[in-house]
C-alpha cells in the first residue's frame, strides 16, 4: 500500500534551473528522492552519417554516480565499458528528445543531453527525459537569443513517466521499493497532446493482459500531463505550452 | 504498398531444427528473408548473484554476422566491444525467455541462448526470440528424457512479431524496406494466450495516439497467434499448445 | 584406427554457393562435420597503409559461433578482444588468398573474406580457405560481369588441408578426435599446380623426422588437388581449372 | 590582477553535509565556484593484498562530469578507459586520506571516497581531498555510533590547497584562469598540525627557486589552517579540531 | 647479393647470460644486430586448466621496445591490445619450448619466458627461441640446484633459425633487408639432433615448389646445428649437449 | 644504515650512449642496480591540439619488463591497460623534459622519449628523467648537425633524484630496500642552476614537518649537481654545461 500518495499522482516534483553554471542549459530535475542532473551541450557539428545532410542531431549519456544507489554501484569507467542497461536508457533518452525535435530547422549542429542521476530513486530514466527537455530547450533558447536560430526548433512538450502493476494495482510513477515489487513495469514517454513516442513495458515476472495494458495507457496519460504542465511552469517564458498544438491539430 | 501480403500477414516462416548438431537445442528459423540461427546451451550452474538461491536464470547473446547486411557491418569482436543495439537487443531476448520460464522449477541451471542472424531482412530480434524458444523447449527436452527435471518448466509459448505504421497504414511484420520507411516502429513479445510480455514502440519520426496503439496491439496479437502456431507444429510432441492455459485460467 | 575413410582420404566435401544473399559471394563449405560460412565482400577502398599504391588488398576476418564447439565457447566480441589463436588463424586466410591473387590487376580494392563457423570437426582453419577463394572468385566474377575489371586477377586455384602423425601413422584431413591425438599436426595451402603457399606444422607432443615431413607433404599435396577439383566443379563456368597454368610453365 | 581576494586569501567556502542520502557520509564541497561532491562508503572486506592482514584501506575515485568544464569533455566511461590526469588525481586523494588514518585501527574494512566535480574552477583535487576528508569523518562516526569502532582511527584534520605563482606573484587558492596562467602551480596536503602529506609542484612554465618554494610552502600552510578550521565548524560535534595534537607533540 | 656471409652461414651469435639480475635466467642474446633480451620465471602455480594435474606448463611474451625498429612502432600498453602479429609470435615460442619439456617431470609449476626485443634486424622470433630456451635451462637449474627438481625436465636442446628464397636463391638466417625482399619466408625451429619441432613458412610473394622447400630444411637443419652448438657452450656444465640422445636412439 | 654509501651520496652512475643503433638518441642509464633504456625519436607532426600552432612537443612513455623486478609483474599490454602509477609517472617524465625545452624553437615537431626499465632498484622515473635528457639532447643534435635546427633549443641541463627520510633519518637517492622503509619519499627533477621543475613528495607513513622537507631539499640539490655534472660529461662536446646560465641571470 502506497502512503501519502494515491495510485495516480506523480511524486513532488521540482526543476531548479542553472544548477551549474558552464552547460548552455542545466536543470536539477527532482522526483521524490530521484534527483537527476542534466545538463546540455551545443556543439557546432554534427556525428560523420549527417555530415552535409543539413540536419542537426539530438543525442543523450546517462551515468549513475557510484553511491546515488543504496549500495555502492562500480563506475563504468573503471570497468572499461558502458553496460546494457546504461546503453540502452541512454539510448531511450536520445530516441525521446529526438522524436520532438524538427533536425532540419536545428540545423548542422548537435545536441549533448547529459543526464547523472545525484540520488536513485526510481524513475531515473524517466526523470532524465523529463529533466533533459528543460535543460534542452533553455539552450536552445540562447541559440534564438544569440540570433543563431529563429525560434525553438521544438513540436512539443515532452516528458516521461513509469507506470507498473504492483501487488495486482495499476499505480503511477513507481518508487524504487515500489519498482522492486512490481509485476510489470512500463516507461512511456509522451507530449503534452497527449501523444507517446516511447513505449517500453515488460512483464518479467508476469505476462499482462490488454486490459491492464490499457489502464496503464491511461495512469502514463494522466502523469505526463503533470510533468508537461510543471515543465511549462518553468519554461514558459521561453516556449510556451501552447507550443506544438497547431502541427496536430 | 506491400506486394504478394496483406497488411495483416506475417511473411513465410520456416523452423529448422538441430540445424547444428553440438548444441542442446538448436533452430535456423526464417521469417521472409531474415534468417537467425538460435542455438540454446544448458550450463550446470548459475550467475554469482543467484548462487546458492535455489533459482535458475535464461540469458541471450545476439549477433550478426558482417555480411547478414546489404553492406557490410564491422565485427564487435573486432572493435573490442559491444554496441548499444546489440546489448538492447540480448537484453530484451533474454527478459522475454525468463518471463515464461519458472527459474525456480528449473534450479540451478543456467539456459544459453545464441541468436545469430545469417540473414537480415527486418525483424531479426523478433525471430530470435521467437526461434530461441523453440531451440529452448528442445533444450530442455532433453533434461526431461535424461530424468534431471520432471517437466519442461516453462509457462507458455512465447513468440515477437514487430508492427509498425507505414505510409500512415497499420502493418504487421515489417520487412527492411518498410521498417526504414515506418513513421512508428514496435516490437511486442506475447504468449500464445494472448497476453504480453514485452512491448517497445518507438515514434521517433512521428507521436503516436492510443488509437493507433490499440490498432498496432491488436494486430500484434493476430501475429502472435500465428507464430506461436508455427512453433507448436514442430514442438507439439514434446511441449502441447495447451501448455499454460491451466495456470491462468 | 579411421572408420569408413582410408589415411589418404578427405572427408566428403559439399561447397553450396549463394547461401546468403547480401555479400557479392557467399559459400557455406562443409567438410564432413565442420562447416563454414565464408562471404566476401569487395569495398572500393584500401587500407591506409596501400592508399595510392594503385594496388588492392585482400584479409580474411574468422569466428566460431559459440556452439559450434561441443561445449559452449565465450564470444570474443563479449570479451572485448579477439584471443590469440583467432588472430593467429585470419592471419593465415589472409596471407594465403593473397598470395594467388595480383593485387596489383585488383585496383585499389579490398576484398574482405569472413569466414564464421557454423560447425566445428577439425580443419575450421583449412576449410575457410577453401571455401573462402570460392567466395572470393564469386565476387570478382561480378567486378568482371560488371565490366569493372577485365578478368578475374586470381593466379591459380588455392585450397588448405590439413595432414599430421597419429598413433604413428601420416594421415590426411583431420577430423576433431583425431586432432586432439594426433602427435604432430600441419596445414597446408596450396594450388592446384601441387606448389605451396603456406605450410604450419607444429610437433608439441614429438618432433618429427625429415622422413616424416615428406610423407605429410606428399599427403597433402594429394588432399589438394582433390579439394581444387571439388572448387574447379562449382566455379569452373566462370574460372577455369587450366588458369594458372600458362604462368609457371 | 586578483579582484576582491588577497593574494594569501582562500576562496569562499561552503561544506554542505548529507546532500545524498544512500552514502554513510556525503558532503558537496564549495571553494569559490569549484563544487565537488564526496561520497564516502563503507565496506565490510579490503582489497586482496591486504587479505588478512588485519589492517584497513581508503581508496579513492575521481571523475568530472562532462560539463563541469567550460567546454564538453568526453566521459571516460565512453572513451573505454581512464586518462592520466584522473588516475593521477585519484591516486593522489587516496594517498592523502590514507596517511591520516590509522588502518590497523580501522580493521579489515575499505573506504571508498568518491569525488564527483559537478563544477570546475580550478583546485578540483584539493577541493576533493578536503571534503573527502569530511565525508570520510562522517563516515567512521557511523561505525563508533553503531559500535563497531570504539573511536574515529584518524590522527589528524587533512585538507588540501593549491598554491602557484602568476605573473610573478605567489598566490593561494588559484581559479582556473590563474591556473591557467600560472608559471607554477603547487598542490599541497597537510594536517591542522602545520604538516604536509603531499606536495605536488610542476614548473612547467618556468623552473622555481627554493625562494619561491618557501613563499609557496608558507602560503600553503595559511591556507590549510583556514580550510581545517572551515572542516572543524562543520565537524567539531564528532571529531574535535584538537584531535591528533597528542600524537605529535 | 648477401655480403660477408655465405648463402649457408648464420650471423654472429653472441649468448649473454645474467644480463638482469632478478630474473631466475637471464639472457642477452644477439644474432648480428638483432638483440632479444629473454628472462625466465619459475612460479609455483600453473594456468587453471591444468589445476590439480600433475603437469607443469610453459608459456611466452614476447614485446618489441618501440625503437628496437627503424620507425618508432606503438606500444601495445598504449593501445590497450596485444596485436596478432605480437600473438602469433609467442604461441609459436611457448609452443616450441614445450615441446622439449617433460611437464610432468616439471610438476605443477609454470614457466613464463619473457622475450624482449631491444633491437630489431630481421629473425626476432626465432633468436627468442633460441635464447629463451638457455634461459630456460639456467632457471631449471636452479631448481635442481635447491633439490627441488631431481634434473632439467628437458629432451633435447631447442633452437630455431628463419630460411628463405631471395633473388630466387635459397639462403640461412636473413637479416632485415633480406627478409623484406624474400619470396618465401620460413621460421624452423628444431633440436640438436634433427629433428623438426614448428615449421611456418610462407610464400605470400610466390608459391614454392617441393624442391624449393626441401632445399630450405636442409639449409635450416644447418643453421639448427649451429645454434644449438652456441647454446651448448654457454651452457655445457650444468646441460650436457648429450642430453636426450638416449630418448631418440 | 645504509653501507657503503654516506647518507648525501649518489649511487654509481654509469650512462651509456648508442645502446641501440635505430634510435636518433639511445642511452642506457644505470644508478646502482636500476637501468633504464631511454630511447629519443624525434618524429615530423604535433599532436592535434598543437597543430597549426608553430610549437613542438616532448611526450615520454615509460614502461618496466616484466622481470625488472624481483617477482614478475603482469605486462600491461596483456592487461589491455595502463596503470596509474605507469600513467602517473609517464606524465611526470614529460612535464620534466618539457620544462627545459623551447617549444617553439623546436618548431613543429615532437620528441618521443621511451623509457624501459631493465633492472629496478629504486628510482627507476629519476633515472628515466635523467637518463632521458641525455637522449634528447643527442637527437637534438642530429637536427643541428643536418641543419635542421640551428642551435639545441633546451635551455638547461635537468636531472631528477629522490630524497627521503629512512629511520627518521634524511638520504639522498633510494635504493628499493629503503624505499620500502621510507617514511617520506620525494622525487625532484631540477636543472643545473639549483632550480627545480617538479617536486612530489609523499609521507604516507608519517607527515612531514617543514624543517624536514628543508633538509630534503638541500639534499636534493646536492644530487642533482652530481647528475648533471655526470651528464655534461657525457655530453660537453655537444651541450655545454654553461648552456642556460645567461638565460637566467
Amino acid at each position: 500500500m502506497r502512503e501519502n500518495r494515491r495510485f495516480d499522482e506523480i511524486r513532488f516534483i521540482n526543476i531548479e534551473t542553472d544548477f551549474v553554471k558552464h552547460p548552455e542549459g542545466s536543470v536539477l530535475i527532482s522526483l521524490g528522492d530521484t534527483k537527476v542532473l542534466c545538463n546540455a551541450t551545443i556543439e557546432n557539428k554534427v556525428p560523420p552519417f549527417l555530415k552535409g545532410e543539413g540536419s542537426g542531431w539530438v543525442t543523450a549519456e546517462y551515468s549513475m554516480l557510484p553511491r546515488a544507489t543504496e549500495s555502492r554501484n562500480i563506475r563504468e569507467a573503471a570497468k572499461g565499458k558502458l553496460g546494457g542497461r546504461t546503453q540502452e536508457i541512454q539510448r531511450l533518452i536520445g530516441r525521446s528528445l529526438r522524436s520532438v525535435v524538427d533536425l532540419e530547422k536545428l540545423g548542422e549542429r548537435s545536441i549533448w543531453i547529459d543526464c547523472d542521476v545525484i540520488q536513485a530513486d526510481g524513475g531515473t530514466r524517466t526523470a532524465a527525459i523529463t529533466g533533459g527537455f528543460v535543460a534542452m530547450i533553455i539552450a536552445l533558447h540562447k541559440l534564438v537569443e544569440n540570433n543563431e536560430l529563429k525560434e525553438i526548433p521544438v513540436r512539443h512538450y515532452l516528458a516521461a513517466i513509469s507506470v507498473g502493476v504492483v501487488d495486482g494495482k495499476v499505480v503511477l510513477d513507481l518508487e524504487s521499493k515500489e519498482d522492486f515489487n512490481a509485476d510489470t513495469d512500463m516507461n512511456i514517454a509522451g507530449t503534452n497532446h497527449g501523444e507517446f513516442v516511447e513505449i517500453q513495458g515488460t512483464g518479467e515476472k508476469h505476462p499482462f493482459s490488454k486490459k491492464e495494458f490499457y489502464e496503464m495507457l491511461d495512469l502514463a496519460a494522466k502523469g505526463l500531463a503533470d510533468l508537461t504542465k510543471a515543465q511549462s511552469e518553468v519554461l514558459s517564458d521561453i516556449f510556451p505550452s501552447t507550443k506544438g498544438m497547431s502541427d496536430n491539430e
